[in-house]
């Protein structure tokens, strides 16, 4: 029997395309709401929170323009004011629900930002408390684990980052192409020795850096809710001050890079280091030289690192619900998750 | 035998007393060059990130500055120029040595950023480099785990966050008697019950939030280096979104808390939530309610929130200490780490 999260994993081409026509358009007033503000700031948690660390690594590194992420609590605990007139906020929640998140966007405005909403649901109040709502076209999604919606969110913020690019059309003919990857990926089966190696790990580490690093700490966050291991997601730079001395022999690392871009080299010295440790190492993506340094190589997208995270979600959402199966669990309820996550369990003080 | 990181961790009430009246009167200074500009941004890795996500929350929650993270790799890897005209950068480095950060501190002047380095050593580029720089008075430390020239550094974020405050003396009674509570922390140990549950743990959490997320996540890194443990440090809103499911009777979670301010109620809550789960739980500062939620409490500092990390990392570090030795490892010398850490091996292509 076919999970629910595999038949979504597999909506994805369509749910990509959607979301795209829907939202390209949209960069205009994008730009229009960013006029004359100095920085983007992203508001999210949970999967939405690793959708903004890509959407603020290709505003900083690929656009050239200030972002960072913003602290909920900020708005929510400590309901300080504080002066955001300079910012652009774009808050994130697949369900536009989250109470914090929908809170901290009114803050936001508030405090003097203008907003765009990414939501998956276009009457959410986190949608319509926004200047603007960049509502994505994944559909229902009924499997607990977010797939398409985080590609959604993706795709979302590959449209906030263009928009606000002194060239904003310089990603088109890819983002026009990226379905069509998607698609490849989505038929192309997890290699059986990664799931061995993943099953064999006493400690299991997930790490990337830079444009990855977003999807690496969404692969981590996965195998832990929907396959119930402790793993520890790292950055590339997390990793090497300190914790690496803890890897030995019973370590396995899953390490994420991109066909191309300054963080590839990086990542493969990455693998060799592990390697030299005693550690198994699983790769996925990246290029030649970096699977040629892994002891097994998940294929990942051919598209260049500022999008690159769209197509190599695709092999980490297969690879988590393959593992989830191999371990006799139901990928599409995991215990103890529920798709509208609150970060209080009660109204508490942030209603 | 005593160990020399035991020894270091004694002479932290001088230390501090040293920082401060070296820094306090470089308020002004901070002042200046912050002058007109809307946001403060740090550069940092490892126990320096840490600290600096402390620098964060001060400004932001409690003195009603924006701040932020800047990502290292946007002026080492991307190399890409943002408009840092709007910004103050601190950058935080023990050795002022750490060529990524040194590169970006560099990076940043060059982007219009005016640049404050807080260093333990005054003849470093880093400190050099800088506009201003504030120059922790922890003295040489011999033992590889940071921990004196980690609270200098927490003293420093503590005269950058006043500085910029509306009122920069509201907090100057309390900091004046820091050194007196770091003392009595220093003399008082860590109850062996919350050594035997930590060795209990087959998985060990840590977690925090808000201003004492820092902590939290200095605890982590230290049991990660320190005591060659495995350790998932997360935030509050972390754990909750996901990780919070693998949670079972196998987890041992170490929980920080301040003795007051909005967050003591929720990780209360969060005890009682972990507790429920089967999990068992080592509660370090708090109020007496938190005290009461958890199987252990280890005291903490009584310093109101805004301050209490610079007394709650005592107790962090002699249970750090303590417990490295229980294990049988050398707690000055962890295994694979040194004093000047790099993030990329090589010089690289950041030099």
């Amino acid at each position: 029997m076919v999970s629910q999260m595999r038949r979504e994993i597999g909506e994805q081409p369509e749910a990509l395309q959607r979301t795209l026509d829907a939202l390209l358009p949209q960069r205009e007033e994008v730009r229009r709401l960013a006029e004359g503000r100095g920085r983007v700031l992203f508001v999210a948690r949970g999967s939405s929170d690793n959708a903004a660390i890509y959407g603020r690594y290709l505003l900083e590194a690929w656009a050239g323009v200030n972002a960072g992420l913003a602290a909920p609590s900020i708005a929510t605990h400590y309901r300080t004011r504080l002066d955001l007139s300079d910012a652009l906020v774009v808050a994130v929640s697949q369900s536009g629900r989250t109470a914090e998140i929908v809170e901290s966007q009114a803050w936001a405005r508030e405090c003097g930002a203008t907003t765009v909403a990414v939501t998956n649901d276009g009457d959410s109040p986190l949608a319509t408390g926004a200047d603007l709502a960049l509502v994505t076209q994944a559909g229902p999604e009924i499997a607990v684990p977010a797939t398409k919606s985080y590609l959604g969110q993706l795709a979302a913020m590959a449209v906030v980052g263009t928009a606000l690019a002194p060239e904003p059309t310089a990603l088109d003919a890819e983002l026009a192409r990226s379905p069509e990857v998607v698609a490849r990926l989505v038929d192309t089966p997890v290699p059986d020795a990664a799931l061995e190696l993943l099953d064999a790990a006493e400690d299991l580490v997930v790490s990337g850096r830079g444009l990855m690093l977003g999807t690496a700490l969404e692969t981590a966050l996965k195998l832990e809710e929907t396959c119930l291991q402790p793993v520890r997601g790292y950055s590339y730079a997390d990793l090497r001050h300190g914790p690496i001395s803890v890897v030995d022999t019973d370590v396995v690392a899953l390490l994420l890079a991109a066909p191309d871009g300054p963080m590839t080299g990086p990542m493969t010295e990455l693998a060799d280091d592990l390697r030299g440790r005693g550690a198994r190492v699983v790769g996925l993506g990246g290029d030649p030289a970096f699977a040629a340094a892994v002891d097994v190589a998940v294929p990942g997208p051919d598209l260049s690192e500022p999008l690159a995270p769209l197509g190599a979600i695709v092999p980490s959402q297969l690879l988590v619900e393959a593992f989830a199966r191999r371990l006799g669990l139901d990928p599409d309820n995991p215990r103890g998750l529920s798709k509208v996550t609150q970060t209080d369990p009660d109204s508490g003080p942030q209603g």
